[in-house]
């Protein structure tokens, strides 16, 4: 689908919180409704998921200290009418050693988001079964 | 060089088909002549490149099994005249471990695509010998 | 912060330089004061950071050898007046294995950069302590 340009922010979330809460919050109450989103920073105790095609369902990796935020990438569209963010994440160890997956949750120590409104027609997920909300797909 | 912003897609691509060439076809029926590209996702038995500074080209690196597409980073420029993507990809296995390199091919479970237009002078990418296209360096 | 979108730059770094450097050199030439980077590419030798907040202060983990530049990302804004840039890296080796931190210091072999110029307030890095320079919070 074709968007326009629309606001862009590029902000720090506070210490302590969840990162995907706290991005949720932040495009709720700014009203965005489609958008991209990318980050770098700090999370303290991440779980990610992995997506088993065999299982149909999202399993959680807990992973424990403090990780490198090395790329946070996602987008922002509608799900069951609401402003909903889809997030990836990469994550460093202090040995240089990389883990990730979709993002579930994360105390941020460090967070830099940067969020760019798409404005256009509405991009909604829709119930795809097996646990999967998506957007139809486009050639 | 320096371009102006264009139009903004977010899309995505079908299940089943190839990332690059489903990213490729998709720029070239819009006429996307440059741009950067995102996204997140899930690839079937990704094959990534890892470019070799002695062998002086690319080696294969094939993955087996379902992979969620961590980052896609990447841009599209002109390569013969014709619209081309150039792509990296991390991707994360069911433990949370990291994988990547320079997207060869990867069957698409979901994919989440945002390219960004960039307007301006055609950005050529040359032949640099060595299998490798490049543009212009800059400082 | 919001901004509006400024200019937008895609280019090569010359063979040879530091990327961390040549981000620098490219941001302050330009009068960039805010904006967001992405990249792909190949680095060599490269050098990344872990925050140990244990420690509070960044821990070098020195890489060895040409890597993937899998994902740059990162942002640009001030510290101490002038513009800085912050910047994460994922890292593939010839194995397909994945590393990173944020970036300390690489050589380029080639990087493909993208920065997308931000126009607004002044966002300004303060010292917080703990060898972090950090925008004020914001929910």
């Amino acid at each position: 689908m074709e968007f326009k340009p629309g606001r862009m922010f590029l902000f720090r979330v506070p210490e302590g919180e969840d990162l995907l809460e706290a991005i949720s919050r932040f495009v709720e109450s700014k009203g965005i409704k489609a958008g991209v989103v990318m980050g770098i920073g700090s999370l303290r105790n991440p779980v990610v998921g992995y997506y088993s095609e065999d299982e149909k369902r999202y399993k959680s990796i807990e992973l424990s200290g403090t990780f490198e935020l090395l790329s946070l990438n996602g987008n922002i569209s509608l799900k069951e009418g609401k402003p909903f963010a889809h997030l990836h994440v990469t994550l460093g160890d202090d040995k240089g050693r990389v883990f990730g997956g979709h993002l579930i949750r994360g105390e941020v120590f460090v967070s830099e988001v940067y969020i760019g409104e798409l404005v256009g027609e509405p991009l909604e997920r829709k119930d795809m079964g097996n646990n999967l909300w998506l957007w139809e797909a486009e050639r």
